[in-house]
């Protein structure tokens, strides 16, 4: 089984490779930057040319699609998401026609309409409220009718919040370490919202799972629990003693925020098979850990 | 008002053409085939360097977006059903970064969810039974959220049934005004169910008057009566005097086929303001007489 990781040295793509090679895999990651211990393709994967002569020179049996514009504030609304419903549909199609059988992408849980407080896959409406969800929804939809129709098993993990080691910075966990442990200021929104987070390493284990099942359509990855950001935030802040550094609601919260977003886990946990590894304060534990590195490196 | 319509040497986009010109519009078309009349481009729209020139040089404010795939017999299930969506946003991308300000795609009935009769815009769910119509649903659904990021003005006409002049062979009415008029069987399905045929000069205005009009999002374009096949194909052989080479029954609806599909024009009347030319009594003369030409032609 030999497996093409797209975005391999993405937050979730570098525990991934991991994951898969754990699994008995043979990896072959795409990546711009060297991955030590991986045979990795500097490719643009936006390039049509050298996508293709990439998936026609691995000739992967599996693929996980983890590329995308992640470009903290703006891949929200960016242009490039156009690209990426392009590229992903193309890679696809390359990957079925060079004898791929397992195709899986990272949905987001912004493909969902907002309301719902817990959201499932088989009943919660996807109607998303921005063009990142809209461009993931619509390549989602386009794929899973591709798939039916070459007969190309197909699914596609929909990522809820995710955190912990290797997080780039301009993201909430990842600010608030760098900050809680630099002693910065951290000003955020009242934080009464609740998320669904999970360990980065527990995300990418649950997509090695989900490739290495039979599993089709969207499956859910999240924790299957909901946490106030305030109870992350504290948790943060207990460990590092500096729970002054938070200043609550001096940021407000966007109005179109959703109160709760929770992840339905039944398919991951049930058809997948997948439990996580990381209970919340393990997983803030362990990111903690990884950011006292970076601060004491000079990061 | 510059418009650069894509398709148009096509079944509606011929039409098209003239209907936009009527309306003042200054003319530009895309077509593998010379365009009599009109500034024409035969440009390769999958190809993206080609397309991109195209629009950098006609710098058009409107754009009628017509072409895909429409193969019959294959386009259903095309793997280019997945290069023409990626052509088509980059085409929304392209236009709009040149200056273009209102933005008309062709979309399909085959969007909807099979299973109601007639077919609403903002009430009946879109979920596809095939490649083809989630090619289309997908790229009207980023469409319509790049659209709304940017302040593009964006519409999605939604075609149901086509007939008249210059349908090609391979397609139901074609195909029996063929074999009606020289003589040959016509083995056709039982023919009950019905279908929202609207005259092909009626779909080109309609779109014409879709792109004039500031009205925005998903538009069904039919004649808002669904008629049983039956009734149309008696209609065509009445004319010829030819009722015994229809074949009723000989070939099985596919049990995918719903028995009716109509378009709710409400819309379309009212917020548009488009009224259809023909009656399906005058649409079947009108069509029997080009059929005439072109067998007397010996084509």
């Amino acid at each position: 089984m030999r497996v093409l990781v797209t975005g391999a040295s993405g937050f979730v793509g570098r525990h991934a490779l991991a994951a898969l090679a754990a699994r008995g895999y043979e990896v072959h990651a795409v990546a711009r930057n060297p991955l030590p211990g991986f045979t990795n393709y500097p490719v643009d994967l936006l390039d049509e040319a050298q996508r293709r002569a990439l998936v026609a020179r691995v000739a992967p049996s599996h693929l996980l699609h983890l590329a995308w514009d992640a470009e903290p504030g703006k891949y929200w609304t960016s242009a490039s998401n156009l690209a990426w419903v392009a590229a992903s549909l193309d890679l696809a199609r390359s990957f079925y026609e060079v004898g791929g059988r397992r195709f899986v992408v990272s949905g987001t849980c912004a493909e969902y309409t907002w309301g719902a407080d817990r959201f499932d896959e088989a009943t919660t409406p996807c109607r998303p409220a921005t063009l990142y969800g809209a461009a993931k929804d619509g390549t989602r939809r386009i794929l899973a009718a591709y798939a039916d129709s070459v007969g190309l098993s197909f699914a596609w993990g929909r990522l809820f919040y995710l955190y912990g080691p290797g997080e780039r910075r301009g993201r909430l966990v990842s600010d608030a370490a760098h900050a809680l442990l630099t002693g910065a200021a951290f000003p955020t929104s009242p934080g009464h919202q609740a998320r669904d987070f999970l360990h980065v390493v527990d995300v990418a284990s649950a997509l090695a799972a989900l490739l290495d099942s039979p599993v089709t359509g969207a499956v859910n990855i999240g924790s299957g629990m909901a946490v106030p950001v305030r109870t992350l935030l504290d948790g943060l802040a207990a460990r590092t003693g500096r729970p002054d550094l938070l200043h609550y609601g001096a940021r407000p919260l966007s109005p179109s925020e959703p109160a709760v977003i929770e992840a339905a886990t039944t398919r991951l946990r049930e058809e997948v098979g997948f439990r996580p590894r990381f209970t919340l304060d393990a997983g803030l534990d362990d990111t903690l850990a990884w950011w006292r590195g970076q601060v004491s490196a000079g990061q």
